[in-house]
């Protein structure tokens, strides 16, 4: 399994992914599901991707080496965000046909992707391209998107992610989105991958690899657990709490000693 | 769909359930998922339902009628809770197996449950009860057992719930868990039914019914979103912001005026 997901907000868009690969329980790998194919200055996209590797990685091969041929459509010469998208769908849904014509074993080779980015001039997007090739946006209601082991990850953002979350934050949000899914479920597991882009800036964004190890991912969730059970605190009282608690100040505070 | 959770600390138990039932998405309804079995001073046990409802109604009806026929093992005679817990698991598997034989059609009867309470001199205990009429039960490791849609509200469970944590605290907890999952998931609605037990009370607990409108959920889910943002706020700053504050603080702070 696996569990990536992409946010847009205002001041930009955030993409991150788990790098757990398995086939069965025993080919347990890790692997980098994040791609990145930028021309600074002009444009910027990121590839996050799920589902079969070996479709996954012929998928990446060809939007790099499209991008090198000049007479083909490619990420660098695609005219807006839609073109773009449109262009990945059909390079995974051909590779997919193109193993299943050769399949005799009813093999499943689908992948599904959340991809991204800008083109000079335009707006900038994030996209779940489905394994038919065809997608789907974020919206102002809806302002991220998820593939793979989603559910454990979700409530956070549910609550937290809306169109004028900073940046940053929203960062910090996906960070802990997978976070509380390494925990819980064991097909999705680190190093977690972070990538922030600011709107117009058409570069390769601020990324980040976080291993287990790395402090400020240890410090990230301690501090998130701390957090929580912080929360969890200050939750109201059940009203038989309440009353205990009174009971008890009445009897705390009883007749004084008279004193003469 | 269906979320049911129960929870063991060392004070006492936790029951928690959702009250949604569906047949597709037309047929949505409300019904109480949790049933109460008590002897007052003698034994209580609560049950967890989840699953085909004609077979979970089922379920409940025999145990009820069992209990009132002294001539049959019931959970008013059993000895031990593995007893209680066996004999739930074969009124389960019985009827389910005398339903799947008048089918003409492949249905699914299956039903899952979630059992527990305690027998006057014995240790508390929460079981799973699987279709099949086997069951687990927690472990110090694992505290708490869940069925349904479990996913959404596990990570917080995963972050808090041991065997030391207060009672109360855990109620809360839970119910914190089937919000999120009822945010999250549509097959999963409120009201949300809660009942904590008190080890050694050998009565029915506290039992309460928290519909949406309710004050006490509303301000509780207030106060999580609340708790959430804060802990979100918490969070460590990346590498880069540190930098831009104290670049910004050199600037701030820069050369006095010299004054003669």
């Amino acid at each position: 399994m696996t569990y990536c997901l992409a946010i847009k907000v205002k001041e930009g868009l955030v993409f991150a992914s788990d790098s757990r690969t398995n086939a069965g329980v025993d080919h347990v790998s890790t692997y980098s599901k994040m791609h990145n194919f930028s021309w600074p200055g002009k444009r910027s996209f990121v590839l996050l991707s799920s589902g079969n590797l070996a479709t996954t990685q012929a998928v990446v091969k060809k939007i790099r080496t499209d991008a090198e041929d000049a007479t083909v459509t490619s990420l660098r010469n695609v005219s807006n965000m839609d073109a773009a998208v449109n262009y990945v769908g059909k390079v995974s849904a051909d590779i997919q046909r193109a193993q299943a014509e050769r399949d005799t074993a009813k093999s499943n080779f689908e992948a599904t992707f959340l991809f991204g980015g800008q083109i000079s001039g335009h707006e900038s997007g994030i996209f779940l391209i489905y394994p038919q090739g065809n997608f789907i946006h974020e919206s102002a209601e809806q302002p991220f998107l998820q593939v793979g082991e989603t559910k454990y990850g979700k409530p956070i953002l549910d609550r937290v992610i809306r169109p004028d979350t900073q940046l940053e934050l929203a960062g910090r949000c996906a960070i802990v989105s997978i976070n509380s899914t390494i925990r819980s479920n064991l097909t999705v597991g680190p190093p977690i991958e972070l990538l922030l882009y600011t709107n117009d800036s058409l570069n390769e964004g601020r990324h980040l690899t976080l291993a287990e190890s790395d402090p400020f991912y240890q410090t990230l969730s301690d501090a998130w657990s701390e957090g929580l059970r912080h929360a969890l605190n200050g939750l109201p009282p059940f009203e038989w709490e309440q009353q205990l608690k009174t009971a008890q100040v009445v009897q705390e505070t009883g007749p004084s000693q008279v004193m003469g």
